[in-house]
């Protein structure tokens, strides 16, 4: 029952690709990771995931378009939607999802991370 | 599948303490609200609510204490846990919780919305 900064829990690391678990509620976690170059593309079968943007730019690549999102931006992949989060400079993101989500769905690759650190 | 600006979805309202829906995953709503004054005490049995702050500075009374929130912060209020949002000037926020969850929690008064607008 601590309320969280979001721009001080971003400055306790720099590792990429690695989401931290900063909240939880309703069986769904809320997490920040830091985001920079390509992730594998990859989907969710039974989790929707929301991106907001709290600093940089991002793009989340869908099989039909991109998604350009600035600070302050959102988007809601929904789940089955294969996407590929794209950064060309470091991007801090909060991510909402349940709390069953790996981070790279249904592929396993030196991406996936198996068990998320809370900060 | 649009992505969402929370600062546009912001401007586009100008009533306080009537939440609008701006997105949907899991079972859970993504709204945006302004907060200015003081809403009444409740709690929500069944629901954890998130309050993120996007603009100004927002007060979550508890019993016991205090949470003060400035932009980039967050507060979980847990299930069952009776607290009051007072704001002194405009707050705009953005609220993550169930899509069961009534703005008003266990009080009915002038402030319940029951059916919540999707902007």
């Amino acid at each position: 029952m601590e309320k969280v900064n979001l721009a001080e829990k971003l400055k306790l690391f720099d590792d990429c690709w690695n989401p931290k678990i900063v909240g939880e509620l309703n069986n769904q976690h809320v997490k920040v990771v830091k985001m920079q170059g390509e992730f594998p593309w990859h989907r969710h079968d039974d989790e929707d995931e929301m991106f907001l943007v709290v600093e940089g730019r991002l793009t989340i690549r869908l099989r039909e378009r991109d998604i350009s999102l600035e600070a302050g931006e959102f988007f809601i992949v929904p789940r089955g939607i294969e996407h590929q989060p794209v950064a060309a400079e470091t991007a801090c993101v909060m991510l909402f999802e349940p709390s069953t989500t790996l981070n790279t769905g249904n592929v396993r690759d030196a991406k996936t991370v198996e068990h998320l650190e809370r900060i």
